[in-house]
């Protein structure tokens, strides 16, 4: 921690700071600059540290050295993580495919999606149970007996399930029926569902909020950690700018960087990261080559008729398309798709 | 609704999407322009209409004509709401004002405030006994022992007690010591939370997410509203932007157009909307100017030893002042600060 | 200057960064911390410094303590600056309002409008006779043209003549005319520009542009100052954020923001800030409440056949009526609004 | 052009704003919806269309059908463009890599950078010799002399020569020198500039502004192109978001959004764009997948020397690394990198 004084700081200001650093249990390292003096906050970082300190008279800035997560660095643990989850493998060379219906509708839609993305190389299905959804008039999905479709359509096919759980009270239940349960960009700071989260040992894919910095997001990763479940994959799926051409930014720099702090897998969703069907296909090639452990896509048999999300859903087509896309650049670069999934049953 | 075409669109296409919009029980309008087909969709909207639309083939783009949420606006409920809570008055015509500190952290602490702000003037004391906080590693707060010391200092003084709500299971134990109950920012679409709220009439101060848009907070109020709870507060706490020299970016115009569109009253947040304290009273007598409802600031007898937020609260001092150059704006805008508060017991 | 070392650099990198430093001419002062070796740079900064040591190995960040300004800094020049021009007066305890057209359509329109915005207590006449569009098929101005008719409504009205300056090469032309010169938000960092601004002592009022960050301004100033100009007005006119109700968001921090790092006064911009009439009045109002040292707002006849702008401008009532609650806060705050003007002549 | 009135709008501001936009030469249509009335204004579009509509009385929106730039736009050239400058090719299937330092800073420094890029495969040779720089005390560029060494560069080497122009005075002196004139992020609306580059058919390399919006971006193209130079490359470098872990948030989906909307091909820049070293090598795999038509990357024979950008700059080794990396995926994708340079001289 450094704690940069004001210019015109007055000496007690500055022998007053150095007393709280000390008080805190840190040791004071002065260094009288041209025109600053800056106080270096020697020893191991604690709780309220920066914010405690930030207010003292005649402070001007202070700058955490220290990186505020710790279990999700890579500092701690340099080997990358890899999640294994039924059929799916996500990490440490393995790139997983996840693809399916934004909602679980009904059986025919989900078995046929599940079908087909599988034919054309994914490794587990997505499908929301439960939806998070703006407004209270839209439709807040199938709830349990959409989970018992999921399952189902894994008994049929394989495919590992992966699928959003909202409440900490519903953990159990989806925990229950899924081998992955994605928590969304909007509960990415419920701690309290993290906290649950963290209790299992069931993976979790853990989606950026759209405005959560880097910090946040391995912060919220941190309470799962923190709990005893080493199971997280971290999903971006873009973040809100001013561009309105596309429905958020996926800004793909997050892999290479994330790859950097953490040993976590890094998964991109290029549906929500665009909102736009025709730029889905690109934006997964890209991602893999940006070096992505994973993907997440919408897949549905009938996008136009799809409940939600149709606007940024692939066919089948498009998907088998997009996964051939996705297999060239992968093949290119020594990145194993894991599509031989095993049988799974729960 | 307004559904245009591609400039290439064939007449099939047109045609299809002409259909699709009758088969969801609306009226097809067709104008034919000098480069693109537009198609009105005329009817009540109902649920998925735009998304079912934007993934039609040929569709360049579908215009939404109607606000997302209904019982929040003003179209709907033209005058003003007022929402009494306690001794806080917000709304119609009266200013409000909400002080304390981030946390509780003891008897003294919060007696001492809650006596200082109501010497200044403010009319409801703040407090969290349930803090979100980024970290896992940080204090979550005093909980119920907390809310206790919140209801002893309102016994004292009859300010209202306005405190954070996080999780839907608290709801009830928050909302027997609490006035009203805050949802985060970070819990503005935590979709439990805010229907839990919404089976309530304990006034709601709902706090608007970094990045959330204005339909998206309007369909949040939505939410508790739509449950039966009319006594819904909303608070502009600034927003997530590329400035970096204020933690966030707090934009007043929030205030006349919320007014314009929603009949609910708007209070701001001037201490996390710029994270500073030597930012705050310029922004709250700028808050008044704007048309604010009502004003949240926090306030410690010691910023420097505050356990959260030390750097953007207020000394009590500090808040006297701010207190009289609020004042001087407000009766010169006729405004009046409602700090005749009744004696309240629970 | 501080460099952090990476947690795991070597000894021969600490080393090798030190020396760098020294070679600089900088001394180095090494802190080792529990993680971290961090390295002070104590000296006067030098052109360069950070870029240089950033791309160091083992460097994991380099964090700067001076701001890079240094003539526009309040460090520098504690006082306030208080810029006159023609009838015009900002800064120092004195509000100055810029009102007028968005750009000079023809005689009548405009003198109609300075008589107007006179009367309700402008001291200041904007009109743009250069005009920066982003369309090339949209009207570029009345050029020269328009400056005459600036100076003709000055000559009849005492109003001093606000106008844009887009190119170096105008800049004579046009401050032969004008009392102040803006320099527009999309040329804000259009160096040349500000170089020749720099040659004169006419006054400049320089835009933020939409993404500028504060130390990005001020260096813009800077250029401006480095040169021997030091009548340098700042205006805020709104960034561009996620918002999109808004055509811009505008944040009123950044008065008093700047009003701690920089002697030059604050002018706001309603107009663009906002995008909406209806917005107009309260943000003028809030600015003043924030402390502004002056206001430029549209005004027209008749908005509704305004060339441009035409959705953010006033009509003369709205204007007179914004001007009387401007002024109550105003008057409640102390500040003056110069609104009696000289007759100045060319 | 859709016309939406408010709810509560009058028959007689139905009426009139029909009357406006017969007025403005086009057509008005209208329909009653349920709850709003909504006037299509059918016609080719004119200048201020949108813009005079907006204020008129009664009026809640404007939503234009017509993208606002014309020359630029698929709709009227479908096939792809491809530029062709010296031994750079870009555009239409060909990938062009554009390599060098920031600035030039001497003859040693950039021959060898010269030679080394070739090696490694790059098509044209970047280097600034006009800088512009955020403060007036950084160091401007080598001017002329820079664009010599640049055009001996070329000699020995063949590269094509890529290199900034800041003013319109300067665009003869380095088009004499340049194979490709890049304009920057900071001049995307210096529309003098835009006119002036226009005027010449050497190929312009057109930086997007960090907070424009793509219509912003294709009408500054629009400048160049209807003065009459066809010959315009759009280059994506990065936005400015709330992201503060790399310099700017580089959004791959512009690649795929602009070839919809563009005949125009589209270079990305992931040293600008990312603003570490580190993060380089990926996303410039990542920009191939996406589908970019070129490539600029900084490469420096010492990055810690540099002048400027060293933190973003490879090394001969490094850049060789990437190209590897950037070739594989173009190979994989059947892209072509024309890397057969032919000898030029000017």
């Amino acid at each position: 921690m450094i704690v940069v004084m004001e210019k015109g700081a007055t000496k007690d200001q500055i022998q007053h700071m150095a007393g709280r650093v000390e008080a805190l249990g840190l040791r004071a390292h002065l260094i009288y600059g041209t025109e600053h003096t800056v106080i270096a906050a020697i020893g191991e970082k604690r709780e309220h540290t920066k914010e405690s300190l930030e207010s003292g008279a005649g402070v001007a800035e202070v700058v955490p050295i220290l990186a505020p997560y710790k279990v999700a660095s890579r500092e701690v643990k340099p080997e990358p993580t890899q999640v294994v989850a039924g059929g799916l493998t996500v990490g440490a060379g393995v790139m997983g495919v996840i693809a399916g219906p934004c909602s679980v509708e009904n059986e025919e839609q989900l078995i046929s999606t599940a079908r087909a993305v599988k034919a054309a190389g994914a490794t587990a299905l997505r499908g929301g149970a439960f939806k998070p959804r703006s407004s209270p008039y839209s439709s807040q999905g199938m709830k349990e007996d959409g989970l018992k479709l999921l399952a189902a359509a894994r008994e049929e096919t394989g495919l590992a399930v992966v699928t959003e759980v909202m409440s900490p009270e519903d953990v159990e239940l989806v925990a229950s029926y899924a081998d992955v349960l994605q928590i969304g960009a909007r509960n990415m700071q419920n701690y309290r569902l993290l906290e649950e989260a963290g209790r299992l040992d069931t993976p979790i894919l853990l989606k950026r909020g759209p405005s959560a910095t880097m910090d946040e997001l391995l912060l919220a990763a941190e309470y799962i950690l923190n709990e005893g479940n080493p199971n997280v994959m971290l999903c971006e799926r873009g973040i809100r700018t001013f561009e309105s051409h596309t429905r958020f930014t996926l800004p793909l720099a997050s892999v290479p960087y994330l790859h950097h702090k953490t040993h976590l897998p890094v998964v991109i969703d290029p549906s929500h990261g665009t909102g736009h069907t025709y730029l889905v296909p690109d934006m997964a090639a890209a991602s893999v080559a940006a070096g992505a452990d994973g993907l997440i896509v919408e897949v549905h048999p009938n996008p136009e008729g799809a409940f939600s999300d149709g606007y940024q859903s692939l066919t089948f087509q498009q998907f088998e398309q997009t996964m051939a896309r996705v297999r060239k650049v992968a093949d290119a670069l020594g990145v194993q798709i894991a599509s031989q999934s095993r049988r799974v049953t729960v």
